[in-house]
């Protein structure tokens, strides 16, 4: 409880320092209502989805507040664009320790505020509360997709090619580069190497641009957060069907391929170990190249990596052609 | 993280037994997606709210776990219809220690399931993860007002007449009931209006069946979360206007009626303390029946409490007419 002459409390202060300057589209109403309106787009369906991240558990008490608020942000725009769905904006919900500085709070807005702006998801509002836990940050993101266009998990057919954007497993090396410094494991990366591992950690790349290929040709997609092989696994039980993943066509970073040349356990770490917010897809054969033709143009390697097929389940068949035995399929909090 | 046989995570089994039974919408895609659609009502803006409550800060550990979760959406659900608009839906974010009960999650769900049918706002999605901090619980929720026609904080009139629903006070004085059961304000209350206050603090009633009258009859409206004279003072100071309260007009219940009588002082926690989830709105005199009819109509008793006139600020007159001096205008988390 606080009590200011001016009798507005500290929570109003707090937001007229920090988030009022980043919120300045007009269903955000000035944050003076706690509540924001939106007019939805013509012909849209809309899609909503809602992911915390909280300190110690998604991201590490000394990551930079700027990064922090940019990748709460951006496992929600991750998730959007798997939809196909374009942004509309975003609530943020903070639960914040009362230690928590100025500083950090100047630094966490700046953050967002950029990533509003450079992924055109601007934010409409929230809620910032105090807590005696720890700083939790949930942030709920709108899209639009045309109507009936959404992409969902559920849709894949035996015979759609599955595809991957970007590389996988970096952010978990890179959390574990984070950790383990001196795994010799990671002794023969240079400092630009460790550091697009770090990186990609830190601050996930949400294929935002790739959202309107998506609704145009993928059967159905989801976004890797919790592991390649389990996240492909959702999908293919949601479609009723199996997915067999190349582990030869799965794209590595330079580094990550580095790593694996010291450590070819690592694979496993790789595609279970999550945090790589890149999109899995599938799509009819026919439509492959027009994927991957939208995914360059936007700067998107879009990588077939295995097939959907009758069935259940995923196989991942290691370089030898037998499957890989995966002891953990993705990450779970629970 | 944890390793399960049939490769599907915690989480998801988690989501399986207590949530996908609740979350029956067709927009929920059986919570399979990570992800939510909502097809928005033709000639409708959307309302969107985010709050969040942390054990220990808005409610207490040993709350029931239904009466948590029905909290947890009440308060949105109040913000909704403060402006004006009907639920269309809400999304969970749910962080929880690791030593959450099973039986704690069973009475959540089904405390969450039963105030989404009770408010028919479905449960269209959300996100639930582990927290080595408090259990923390934030909702989204999504609702519709005719377009154009949202009510705001801003918009009130001098001349326009400052009502409010229901009763003030009773939720504060449930929680110091709770925390200082012998204080001697509260000798002369016997066990129902013991219970009476408890509830009011445990289980907000958001006057959703008041929000087409609002937006039909109201020129701003403000929900009662952080205090009357606060939360009245944000809508005059949005409106641009002062408002004026007369004390003696200020509906209280008769526990709270029975307390006052006790301990005078306590008005100024009652009119400060916040959490109770009423609604202030402003009307212009000849739409003041209107108002108060279909209040009736849905039996929630509208009180007439004070004017909108020129100027800035929030008086609250006393008995004797005289300007109350608020120490506290409003609840503050920092």
């Amino acid at each position: 409880m606080s009590t200011r002459q001016d009798g507005r409390s500290g929570e109003d202060q707090l937001i007229d320092r920090f988030f009022r300057p980043i919120a300045k589209h007009p269903g955000a109403l000035g944050l003076v209502d706690d509540a924001a309106f939106l007019t939805p787009p013509a012909g849209s369906d809309l899609v909503l989805t809602v992911d915390a991240v909280v300190v110690g558990v998604h991201f590490l008490a000394d990551d930079p507040a700027d990064s922090v608020a940019k990748k709460a942000l951006r496992v929600n725009l991750s998730d959007l664009a798997a939809k196909g769905a374009k942004p509309l904006g975003a609530l943020l919900s903070l639960s914040m320790p009362e230690n928590t500085g100025d500083d950090w709070l100047a630094a966490f807005a700046r953050g967002l505020g950029e990533d509003c702006a450079a992924f055109d998801c601007p934010l409409l509002g929230g809620d910032m509360t105090g807590t005696p836990g720890l700083l939790t940050i949930s942030i709920t993101a709108i899209g639009a997709v045309p109507t009936g266009r959404m992409v969902r998990r559920k849709g894949a057919q035996p015979g759609d090619v599955l595809v991957i954007t970007g590389t996988i497993g970096d952010a978990v090396l890179g959390l574990k580069l984070r950790r383990e410094p001196n795994n010799p494991a990671f002794a023969r990366l240079n400092r630009t190497a460790r550091a697009l591992l770090a990186d990609r950690y830190l601050l996930p790349q949400p294929r935002v641009a790739l959202a309107r290929s998506l609704h145009e040709h993928a059967t159905a997609a989801v976004d890797i957060s919790d592991g390649l092989a389990g996240d492909v696994g959702k999908l293919a039980a949601a479609s009723g069907v199996a997915a067999r993943i190349e582990a030869k066509r799965i794209p590595f970073s330079a580094p990550a391929r580095t790593a694996l040349s010291e450590e070819p356990n690592l694979v496993e770490t790789m595609l279970g170990g999550g945090d790589d917010y890149e999109i899995a897809a599938t799509v009819p054969e026919n439509r492959l190249k027009a994927l991957q033709a939208a995914g360059t143009e936007s700067g998107i390697d879009v990588t077939a990596i295995g097939r959907i097929e009758a069935g259940e389940g995923v196989t991942v068949l290691g370089l030898d052609g037998q499957p890989l035995a995966l002891k953990q399929a993705s990450f779970s909090h629970f």
